[in-house]
């Protein structure tokens, strides 16, 4: 049996800062501002991070301190470089960045990982990589939801390939902006999510001609104007055939999946399962927290003592 | 041979009024401002339509006067319910829709279409129907480009059924509100357009397993944080993806093709024609206009007397 370690980490995203003290993946303590990357300038990131876990690093003198997430991007802290797949614990502890701290301590930037979906190509993502590795899947398939999705393909504990969809930032550029979606109404009539659904199987390859997503949403438009849709439908069916398409795209890079395992909350993780069981695909859930605390915790044993 | 019919129309869009005075398809005179349909309130339309046509109303006291494009839509002078494909001149000009210029005269509305592309889908165009019954195609494939591009069918020249795409306005909304099109820099490279066009293939189901426009679209992201490529590339490239997964979604509908009429200007006509190239597929280009007011030549025939 392994020792029990003691930790710090801060998950600092580009709108939020929540950090913990663990031991294991037992939360001893926690803190959560609004202060994400985006709201600071740079210089301010050690003042809000001391005054946040001064009191931890302290009381812990020898835990080792991880951060997480867009803290290491370009509009970060400092850019920690993206780490190649395939990657698991010991590839992403190695391109660790440290941080001064202050008073003789460091912490760590995990480095998020950049894939080669096709030759020449590129995907990457920060944040995701930690959730995935404390996802408890060793092989298999997780999607780790979230603005921009990722399905992520496991091997032997390591991250072996991904590829992400921009499908939620895509849905508030529909329903912020544009023409097709900005006559939806609230409150919403969740069937149709089911509608969208159906939609997105016209753009399966497996199930015929697929018609293209660009002509799909169209139809969405298309549908109120005409009369034939209500707009209380238009939001979650632009949703399910944003969510289906996506699909369409995973499966198609998975032919034959059996299950995933969906790092989401339970409202979006319910949506995803809806989704997937069409296609007769299984989904596991675990909420993003829990995965990102044991993700954490199995890069922390390869950190390097303070 | 038929008699030369004289007829004043107005091609009245969202942003732009221009009005023609026309002689079958020769131009006898013209007048164009930018009181287009979203500018006016209720109750204007006469008003602007008087002050730049009033004059041609004396002059030609027997000439019919169309009116086509948004200004048919519920935010336009009055709206003129879609007529239902098959269409063709005769079917349009049954579905006219008249409006009172005032001084005993009447306007009639051309009327947008209606068709369903799948059993209780639904799409729909405004303005596009003049254009195809005016680009010379008997039976074949006409493209009208534009913010919402439509592919449409001619069969004995009459429009069977048609498609539209949010290409242009997707285009927009990456551009001007994403995290993805945001970086994107000028002047730009041309060579992204190719590039575009390249990662489209991707999504192409006659060519492998189709990854998703969503991931795609992420993928040009991923390129320009990676640094693998240039925010000079970066609109050209988003430009060559959509474009090119318009026209993969329009050949799933058209496997064979060989020809298409394009109805655009000759920039974007000459990238449609680099893209359909790669597919075998030869260009026509026709410049709106043209298809424009040989179309209204062929629906004024229809109209009744004033």
């Amino acid at each position: 049996m392994e020792l029990a370690v003691r930790f710090i980490v801060a998950d600092w995203g580009t709108t939020r800062f929540r950090a913990y003290l663990l031991e294991d993946e037992t939360v001893l303590d926690m803190v959560a501002s609004d202060e994400g990357v985006s709201h600071l300038r740079p210089g301010q990131h050690r003042e809000v991070f001391f005054r946040h876990c001064g009191q931890w690093l302290q009381a812990e003198p020898e835990a080792p301190v991880l951060l997480v997430g867009m803290v290491g991007s370009r509009e970060g802290w400092v850019e920690a470089p993206y780490a190649h797949c395939p990657a698991g614990p010991e590839e992403i502890a190695k391109a660790l960045v440290a941080v001064d701290l202050g008073g003789n301590r460091r912490g760590h930037i995990v480095p998020g990982l950049f894939c080669e979906p096709a030759p020449g190509a590129a995907d990457v993502m920060r944040g995701e990589e930690t959730l995935a590795l404390g996802s408890g899947v060793a092989d298999g398939i997780v999607c780790a939801a979230g603005t921009h999705p990722k399905w992520i393909v496991m091997r032997e504990g390591r991250i072996e390939r991904f590829a992400t969809s921009m499908t939620g930032e895509m849905y508030a550029l529909l329903r912020e902006h544009s023409m097709i979606g900005r006559p939806a109404t609230e409150p919403e009539d969740p069937r149709g999510f089911d509608l969208g659904l159906d939609a997105a199987e016209r753009n399966n390859p497996d199930k015929g001609r697929p018609m293209g997503l660009l002509h799909l949403l169209f139809e969405a438009r298309a549908a109120v104007v005409s009369g034939r849709m209500g707009t209380d439908f238009l939001g979650p069916y632009l949703s399910g055939l944003l969510t289906g398409d996506e699909i369409n795209g995973a499966l198609a890079s998975h032919p034959g999946l059996e299950e995933v395992t969906v790092l989401a909350d339970s409202h979006r993780a319910e949506l995803y399962a809806r989704a997937l069981a069409r296609h007769g695909v299984a989904v596991v859930t675990k909420p993003p927290r829990d995965a990102l605390i044991a993700g954490l915790g199995r890069i922390v044993r390869h950190v390097p003592p303070q």
